[in-house]
């Protein structure tokens, strides 16, 4: 375990490669520092200065001579790993490289030194390739970053250091304070899970803010977020996830490995562990707006109060658009409004007061709403008329927004005409936006948050099925082969005996490599068959002509020549290992997709979907992480169009929801033994009131 | 045809109902009025007053004896038609009726009186219920709206007044100025088509922006629309509707209509006429911005220019998920960039400057690639770090967009650090955001609004085919029995008829009301059966067990009986008219479902999609509105899922897609000939290779 106390309140501070240069990194960072306010000991290091900014500047670290419990590195990529391990030597616990020029620019070799000589010495260290660190209530700037932060609730980390101070420069504006900013920049030691896991008892913090591009080690981070909401006053987590599109971009061979395209096992990663995802950088304000603001109570059935219609409606439509519910007032509700309101006015929920209301109306209004039990959070909504005094309304709301227990959304729309208002209500702790369809979606956050406890409440975790060793050795074989002969894929002839040997549910089939074999093999089954080519090289067979349906044993032979023909001449450099012969299968409830897809960050995730000839039509998919509970399945079926066909439709039997889940358990006891498995299809599973079974299958395998 | 002339420029103008009441309507709208510099004449009409704002007032409108252009009514619901009638009397020409009171609190019957008296005199008049009408280049303010927006480029128009006020201050701040502001009320006379058709050909007018919660004669409107587009010039409308969720709300009783919630017929509207609806305030704006700034040129290949990866990214992911490419940039283009950026820079699209470019960097590389052809239009990203220089980047992107021949977005990432650059540029035309997501947005609307041309540039329209007078006097009949009888909806057994007599493919039938004819049916039918109960008031009759399939003739007696028998069991109140005895048909290629809804303000749209037990499970469906020609069909095609089925799915032959249109051609003609149609579902229509056959229909009826 890392100790990252000195990382975040150091009581000395080295800045190797300080700097006089004006406007450089070395500059701005021993400037900041100087200017925050610390009040520990500052050692500039650069051999070619006397003096820097005032302090005494020093040749090396190895000079400074008294204890130094951080260095800050600027010098440039080649000679980082040399201060670090001079660092080391001296006993200094931790380190900030804000210098580039590691991973990100392909020198691996330069990251692996780093973290070597971290692991030697146990140094904290951050980056790589980062902005720096900032604590504001310790008064310590340790980036360079060109504003200071106010202090307050937001824990921000940040794997792009220039989005970083443009979110400082906006939260700034929207009042929203940090108890610490962290550029994690290559994240070569430490990563998000250390520092949630260091920041979650600090009482300051209130809610995480992350932008990420890639996320590791998804049971360390997942358990460290679990653990957030342990105890009265949970701390939610907002992502900005970006690099959405980037597996989709690449080819994918596999059908699972397309859907998992759009960051698919993100959002299941995200979902599983009740973390808040923002689709922009404008969400993600809007997120941490309302969580800085809010108790995490319950907020689905929404009050509206609002002095103009359109902008009511247009929140009606946004409650609905965010699964939220328009709030049904209690008749004592409606009657007390009545008496308030105007004839015109409207005393059902959106509430409008109507445009000539003042800040009279509102106080009357708001005071019956915030006590109506039907309501879990409002939603105030002002429209800038002549008549609305909305300085009057805001010192009012000011006042009163501390007794109400309620969740809580200010919409004031306008520029000019609401500025005043909007910093008064932010500086008092409001969540306020411009536009009604904001204030929703933020409120939808709160809501969904509150929801998502269900989820990582349940621990009952399944166990994934035994192997038995000799079932084991099976599949190890396959694996062997493929690797001595440099197959970057399994086909059907050669997945099917490995889900077998997993217990997973597949045909009687057999191999048929010669004509006397395929005479014998008519022999051999009863009723219609199906036979399909056995090619390492080709994974889609119905393309090449590689599948017949609906064969007579007695034809298995002239059947086999002819597939053979049509195969070779469309694809004449296949190899061809013969044909596969299985029965023919009824068609079931339902054709599922059950696969599997490692993603480079969070690892391997289990899909499930609508399969067979409706696959690619559909797109009807979901992806799940461990860890497996009866929850996550459940929603997992739920989240499903074909799960309609799968509770029975139209007076159908319900298909055996329980022997997909054994299969996808299964699965994911192989992908933990053969982690080299990229990407899974089986495709089609069949699945019947009693039983399943898996027609097809393929495997991709990582190349290295 | 309304002369709106005397609206938009009166030489003078009467306000009837100015008051000295501080705060009240007529006192703001009166002030307005002189404050704003009108050069015409303003006589304040109010009986209790003599001298109102330093102006003579006069009893009533007859007192003031000179000629009047616009009366500005401001006085209570139930006096209007009276001040109306005068003004007509007196060939006042324009009238704008701010008083609320009429259909907004249900007295439809105001509205109707305001709407005679309009017609007989011919008087432009806008509202009642509104909040005026502003003409900033003749310095006219008609409304009571807190502050004047400056000239510029916008028509806006608005259904709500509340929202109108929340614009003009937003609109100021983003520095949008307006051609018109209308504030348009409830549309008792003038509604959106004749604004947009009297202001269309305005040389100020870039863009027209709306907002809505009805919109009605859509023939009318969409005409009016669609000829916006004619010319060099072409004037975008944006819209902003609310009201997603109303149809949604209320339970609909065929399919069809429950598809059409969440504004499905809106969207089909909008998409017909290359309207580019906005989804939030904030979309509007965003959308607004781009237009009024940018030729409407291609935009869909875009250069992302960031100083920050992080960013860079973000905007790559709105890119995929908004429709736009990342443009591949030329060879020259790229080596070019090389020798102007670090070597740490990227000169592939997203370019990444790195965070420490100055201006000089963003120049260089801005002067290469808006050269380059392969690139349509360009996203600079800016975020605030020490070496950025904003105020100097500025200062030469004012200068250099001037020249800039190409649609561009910039996005200022920062709050204070970045406010006086964000003034500046847009006070010389620049589309500036804050979020990458939100100026990608603003390209993607650019560019659907270039893509969209070629749906109304197809002016091939289809006929609808004629139906003979015999064939319609036989649906004649039925409709006449049903409202005879006040049934609210037509079954199966009644709606076929209809189909039949129009062209439609219906299977041979035949019903059924005795056992003699039951017993008769046996030797009227080969191959097996399907036999439905015939009943007005059971429109889901596989629910009450009104079905049997695969029924051999010889079963006709029995299985009538038992079929009657379980209907009269599980729905003992409803009227039985026998059963409908027809064919069973095979499969086809698919079943689809083809409808159609009447929406109150869009009238009739017909709507395609997958039908038969997958219509509630999948929801794949699409509307179209007319006029229809190829390019409306094709896409109809195109954005339906099932569509690949129809386009012959692994080697089947391609579904009878003009027997499709067939249908939805004659469905038309039908609602045409019988508006009281409100829904009417054809589901299953199985298509065949060659011809199809509608399996079941029904219909609701409107009940007046």
């Amino acid at each position: 375990m890392l100790k990252l106390k000195a990382l975040f309140e150091p009581k000395s501070v080295a800045v190797v490669g300080a700097s006089t240069r004006e406007g450089s990194v070395g500059s701005d960072t021993l400037k900041n520092l100087i200017k925050s306010g610390y009040k520990g000991k500052i050692y500039p290091v650069n051999p070619k200065a006397k003096i820097l900014s005032g302090l005494k500047c020093y040749q090396s670290i190895s000079q400074i001579k008294t204890k130094i419990d951080l260095v800050l590195i600027i010098v440039p990529a080649a000679i980082v790993a040399q201060v670090l391990e001079e660092a080391g030597r001296l006993g200094v616990p931790a380190a900030i490289i804000i210098s580039a020029g590691f991973k990100d620019v392909g020198r691996q070799d330069l990251e692996i030194e780093i973290k070597k000589i971290a692991q030697k010495y146990n140094i904290a260290v951050l980056g790589p390739n980062c902005l720096g660190l900032i604590n504001p209530s310790k008064k310590l700037n340790l980036s360079f970053a060109p504003l200071m932060p106010k202090a307050g609730g937001l824990a921000f980390l940040t794997q792009s250091g220039a989005l970083g101070t443009a979110i400082i420069d906006i939260a700034r504006d929207l009042n929203i304070g940090f108890s610490v900013f962290a550029s994690v920049g290559n994240k070569a030691v430490i990563d998000e899970a250390d520092l949630i896991s260091y920041w979650k008892n600090d009482k300051k913090t209130k809610v995480f803010g992350i932008y990420a591009e890639q996320l590791n080690r998804p049971e360390i981070l997942g358990a460290v977020i679990d653990n957030l909401c342990v105890g009265a006053n949970p701390k939610p987590v907002v992502i900005l996830k970006s690099g959405r599109t980037s597996i989709g971009a690449s080819a994918s061979l596999s059908h699972t490995g397309a859907m998992a395209g759009n960051d698919a096992v993100y959002d299941a990663f995200f979902s599983r562990h009740g973390v808040i995802r923002a689709n922009s950088v404008n969400e993600f304000f809007s997120y941490l707006q309302i969580f800085n603001n809010n108790k995490h109570l319950p907020a689905k059935r929404v009050a509206i109060i609002t002095n103009a219609g359109g902008p009511g409606i247009l929140a009606v439509d946004a409650l609905a658009y965010n699964g939220l519910n328009v709030a049904s007032l209690s008749l004592e509700s409606k009657q007390k409004l009545k008496k308030v309101l105007p004839a015109a006015g409207s005393s059902h929920n959106p509430v409008d007061l109507l445009g000539d209301a003042g800040p009279e109306r509102y106080r009357a209004a708001l005071e019956i709403i915030s006590q109506d039990a039907k309501v879990d959070s409002m939603l105030i909504v002002v429209s800038p008329q002549s008549m609305t005094r909305v300085d009057e309304l805001t010192h009012w709301l000011v006042n009163w927004q501390k007794k109400c227990l309620k969740p809580l959304a200010v919409c004031l729309m306008g520029a000019s005409l609401m500025e005043d208002s909007i910093v008064k209500l932010r500086q008092v702790g409001v969540a306020v936006y411009t536009y009604p369809e904001e204030a929703v979606k933020a409120l939808a956050a709160l809501s969904k948050f509150n929801d998502s406890k269900h989820l990582f409440n349940d621990k009952k975790v399944f166990d994934l099925p035994k192997i038995n060793r000799l079932s084991r050795h099976e599949a190890d074989k396959i694996f062997i082969q493929a690797k001595a002969e440099s197959f970057t894929a399994l086909a059907e002839f050669q997945v099917l005996p490995i889900l077998k040997a997993y217990g997973i549910p597949t045909p009687k089939f057999i191999l048929v490599d010669n004509n006397e074999d395929a005479i014998l093999a008519t022999k051999y089954f009863k009723g219609r068959l199906a036979i399909k080519v056995a090619s390492p090289d080709i994974l889609h067979k119905s393309d090449v002509g590689g599948v017949m349906l609906n064969v007579e044993p007695g034809d298995i032979p002239s059947a086999r020549k002819s597939l053979l023909r049509a195969v070779s001449k469309n694809n004449p450099k296949a190899r061809l290992f013969g044909v596969l012969i299985m029965p023919m299968f009824n068609p079931g409830l339902a054709e599922l997709i059950v696969g599997a897809v490692k993603d480079n960050g969070l690892g391997h995730a289990l899909m499930l979907g609508w399969g067979g000839i409706y696959t690619e039509i559909i797109k009807d998919s979901t992806f799940i992480l461990p860890p497996f509970n009866k929850t996550v399945i459940r929603e997992m079926f739920t989240s499903l169009k074909v799960n309609t066909l799968l509770d029975g439709a139209r007076g159908a039997k319900a298909a055996d929801k329980k022997a997909v889940v054994d299969i996808l358990l299964r699965l994911y006891r192989l992908l933990q033994d053969f982690p080299q498995i990229k990407e899974i299809d089986l495709n089609p599973v069949v699945v019947y009131n009693k039983g399943v079974m898996v027609l097809d299958a393929k495997i991709t395998l990582d190349n290295n």
